[in-house]
């Protein structure tokens, strides 16, 4: 989720709770991040998101942020235990970086010079480390500009899709990037709010009673959350940057076979 | 509180938690880390403790852990927002670790490299990025072994703590390191298990039910939290070294105006 003002996400997290175990198959795991200015907070839970208490906790207490991370696990390298549990965190030039990764990816070995080393067994993790090794190799310890911070995002992201499907989410606190390499889809919430229906749960809420008219919110998912909305797909091979609740810029980060469409 | 068998902090959290704005004035924001094995569970909250929904959470949902910080905080450097809130973590040698100061350091202004930096404004932030620096100067890339990491962390702790009061709990999973600037004390719990009575909240646990005789857990807080039971304080100006549920070492970081007494 990004938004320019801060909105809580317990509407979509009761769908996504649901997947994680009942009407969908990630049940190794579920977490997720809220950024708070430049602070973070972020529950992790090894257990499927559908019978977690901290998840129940979560999808009815409200933390508004401009910037969530969520992440429901279908192990596919390393162990079931919270040290492999999406999202991870590092610290880079001052800044908490957040980052979840969906897909497979097979012989990827990057060679880490150390500075940052995964903590558990995925390559999610791994990924996550070689792409924060190449943020402070190529920039130094002073943070760039964000075009220049994105440019080499992209580069990075387009030489790790080559081993497999990357799609993953990636906060610094000021805005969500967001790369599909297989499957995601994206809404755009602005006024004239209305009545959402949840695909995953018997839950509708109305969204006109709680927000003002210059709010956004963009909700990203593998699969569209909701039944009545017209998401967008995200073509393959693609970087989007998504700022103050609104898609700002992408990039290609390989050959594209699909261009999108709303379904 | 630090063990040798996965323990909950349950009845420890309540006495705690009425600590973080009604029993005592630590009302600005408040921290728990939990590790299971090399993972960790942080929940954070710049919200006081005695009202947080999240700390009332924690309160009943057992997380079991043989390493657990926890913090309350009356902020004296650095305003009230989440990224100020303790305990922080940072990740060095594929290890997270989690670090919580009670103190006020004074004309502390370490020359940082860059490869640790703090994301909020707090003295204690700067402290364990210092600390985390100098570590990783020292040793390189490869986690040394034990003794030779203590002995360096002493070294460590000894310059910071001429600064002012630097009372901290640090882990990175294995053991607890627990340094006495001011104020510290702790109770080792062992069989025979028996009744504990708080002193903050009226809440009575018999441990005998819940235990096994081989079970072993040790208490580390600046007030003792229990009424019924002997705690030891720590000498000032000491560094402790917490290993399944008993204190195993300790080593001066200063000089000595203190002995330590049972109260």
């Amino acid at each position: 989720m990004n938004a320019n003002v801060p909105t809580d996400i317990c509407f979509s997290f009761a769908g996504f709770k649901a997947r994680g175990g009942r009407t969908d198959h990630h049940k190794d795991g579920w977490g997720v991040a809220f950024f708070d200015g430049k602070g973070v907070r972020k529950f992790l839970d090894p257990q499927p998101s559908c019978e977690s208490p901290i998840a129940e906790f979560i999808k009815t207490y409200p933390i508004r942020s401009l910037n969530v991370i969520a992440h429901i696990r279908r192990a596919t390298q390393g162990q079931l235990s919270l040290e492999n549990t999406h999202p991870f965190q590092r610290e880079l030039w001052g800044r908490y970086w957040i980052f979840a990764h969906n897909g497979n990816l097979k012989d990827f070995q990057p060679k880490l010079d150390g500075y940052f080393q995964p903590v558990g067994q995925t390559d999610s993790e791994l990924a996550f480390c070689y792409i924060m090794q190449s943020l402070l190799k190529k920039f130094g310890l002073v943070m760039p500009p964000q075009p220049d911070l994105i440019a080499h995002l992209q580069k990075i992201t387009t030489e790790i899709n080559n081993y497999g499907e990357f799609n993953f989410m990636l906060s610094y606190g000021d805005n969500l990037l967001v790369h599909c390499s297989t499957r995601l889809s994206y809404i755009e919430r602005s006024a004239p709010f209305r009545e959402l229906i949840l695909k995953d749960e018997d839950v509708k809420v109305d969204l006109s009673h709680e927000t003002s008219v210059t709010d956004r919110a963009v909700i990203v998912a593998t699969i569209p959350l909701t039944e009545n909305e017209k998401w967008v797909q995200i073509p393959q091979n693609t970087l989007v940057l998504f700022h103050l609740g609104q898609a700002v810029q992408q990039w290609q980060t390989g050959d594209v076979f699909h261009t999108p469409f709303h379904d």
